[in-house]
Order: structure tokens, then sequence, then C-alpha cells
């Protein structure tokens, strides 16, 4: 009998549905969407190379930790297209029960510390969240200018709101990665045609 | 100019692939075969949670570095299903030849850093290697008694052979995790049509 591993394992079975949660964006390759579960692998992966990137200092292994939960609640709330004018009150409210009803199949000491991990990147202030916030949204631009545009032309979104949706956060929390990407995103914008160098 | 930067984020692109790489299990619900970025984000999970099932002293903060970059190597060599009767020493050939072209897309000293974790997961010597190869044999069988037998009707797999494919490494790096998982997969083998509890 181990009622704890019990309880652990029926949380890690349930994480399994992230495996099936779409987001809008796209493969670099163009072939399909993206889903959570595999999304959250490759943001890992982008923090843990990128890190030496950040202008402030950061406790990367905190950090991943963030990143390895941070999107789980879309178990129950599905993911909210940045571009898709959606109501993120209301996606907010829906993530905040999903976070109540998952992290609860754990056992209470782990519901707690990953609950805290969760509530910290959400609230966006201590720098750890704010890199973890930012590289969440370096990603999809990086795939957007492989495959010829992605959700920007799916969405119709123009630089000026790129600057503010995808800009301000990566700019808060790593600025350099946005020095970067900035002009690359504005190339396309302005000769959509010329295939990203 | 970012030459550091170009060389990260050409990795990161290139990573996009594992995307694509399809292992043999399936989600728990059956519906799809699992591809090895998901995995990898899973066993994450796996790792997180499950790390005071350990019955070593382990430094979670490097298991899940390891894991995070396990399997990257399968973007150049495939995914080997443990059932599927190939020939593990072409296997290991082609990862190595993959880590040294996929871990030199990076800066230097990253390289050798990844490539450290890697080779040390390989070897399966220290005890975060040990743990970290442990739960990666650990989720697929969850799986598989949670979707009707999986890999194991799939490749017609005997108890016998899961004792030694399967138990052995779980054993050396996570029992207590054999412990509950071999009576379960014992039932399932005994009587497979009753649905696993």
């Amino acid at each position: 009998m181990n009622p704890r591993l019990d309880a652990q394992i029926a949380f890690l079975s349930e994480a399994d549905k992230l495996k099936s949660v779409l987001r809008a964006s796209r493969l670099l390759d163009g072939s399909r969407r993206e889903n959570s579960a595999e999304h959250s692998w490759h943001i890992m992966l982008y923090a843990l190379v990128l890190a030496d990137q950040s202008d402030s200092q950061v406790n990367i292994d905190r950090v991943l930790k963030m990143l390895l939960l941070h999107d789980l609640v879309e178990i129950d709330a599905g993911d909210l297209p940045i571009h898709g004018g959606g109501d993120p009150a209301k996606q907010a409210a829906s993530e905040q029960a999903a976070a109540d009803r998952l992290f609860a199949l754990l056992p209470d000491d782990q519901c707690q510390e990953f609950r805290a991990l969760w509530d910290e990147f959400e609230a966006a202030h201590s720098p750890d969240a704010l890199f973890a916030k930012a590289i969440d949204r370096v990603q999809t631009p990086v795939a957007n200018l492989a495959n010829g545009g992605g959700t920007w032309v799916d969405y119709n979104v123009s630089m000026a709101q790129l600057d503010q949706r995808v800009g301000v956060p990566i700019k808060r929390g790593a600025p350099t990665l946005w020095k970067w990407l900035r002009p690359r995103i504005k190339q396309f914008f302005d000769t959509p045609d010329t295939p990203a160098s």
C-alpha cells in the first residue's frame, strides 16, 4: 500500500490530457498545430539555452519547474490564443478553477508547492516569473518566421499589436531577446514574401 | 549582432523536429501514438512528482535537465521501440552521431555542458542518471495499463520479457516504483480483459 504514490500516479495520468490540448501555433515546418505538452517541453529547452541572454539574475531550476507546470490548467481551460480576441478575465477564472482541481489530485505538500510556483508564474512579478513569461512568448514568433507567418496571418495581426501583445512581456523579462526578434518580425511584416534569414 | 544568440536559436529551431518523432507508445486514451517531445515533457513531470519515491538521494534539477535533453538525438536516430527487436548497438552509434551533430549547433560552452549531461544519462551510472533512466521506463506501462495493453499487445510481450526490459532498469533507479507497478502489470497479464484498477 502506498496511497501517496497512488495519488501521484493519478495526477500524472490526468496530466496526459495536455497532449490533446491544441494551440493556435504550428510546428516550424507548418505541418500541423502544436499541442500544449510538446510546447511546454520546447519552451523549457528555450529557457535552458537562453538563460544566459537574460538581463537579470534568474534561477533556471525554478524557471524550468514553472514552465513544466504552467500550462497544465489548459487541460480544463483550453488554450486562449493571444491574438484570438477571447476574454482574458474569463480565461483567468477558468484557469484558477483548473488549478484548484488539478493540483488537488496530488498529496497536500506537493499540491501547495506546485500551486505556489504556478501562482508565482501567473503573478508575473518575480525575476524568475518574468523571464519564464518572456520565454513563453518567444517561441511562437520564431515558428511564425519559419512557416510563413503562422498565427500572424491567421489572425491578421499588425506590427503595433505584436509590439503590445508580444513585445511588452518579452521586453519585461528578456529585453535582449526582443532586440534580436523585433527587426526580424518587422522585416517579415514589411516584406512578407521574402523568406526570413 | 549577437552570433551566440543566432546559434542558440538555430539549435532551438532544429529541436522543433522532435515533435515529429513518433514513439511506439500511445496516449493514455489510446487515441494516437505519442511523440518524443510531449513524452519528454511528461517524464519530466513524472520525475518532479516522483522524486520523493526514490530510494537514493537525487538532484532533481539535474534529473530534469537530463530528461529535457535525453531524446533530442531521436531527431536523427528515431525512436527504437524497446520491444521491437531492433539492434541496440546500431541505434547507439546513430545516437552518438546525432549528439555530435545536434549539440555542435550550440555555442561551445553549452555544447560541452549539454553533451556531458547526455553522456551521463546514457552511461547510467550516477544516481541522477539511474533515476532518470528508471523514470523514462515508468510512463509507458502506466499508459499501457490504461489503454488496454498498448505496446505489450502490439509486440506480444511476455511478463518475463517485461521483468527484464522494464523491471531491471526501474529497479536499479527507483525500486519503490517497480514494487508499485509490477503487481498491476502482472494482474493485467493474468487477466487481460479486466480493466486495471
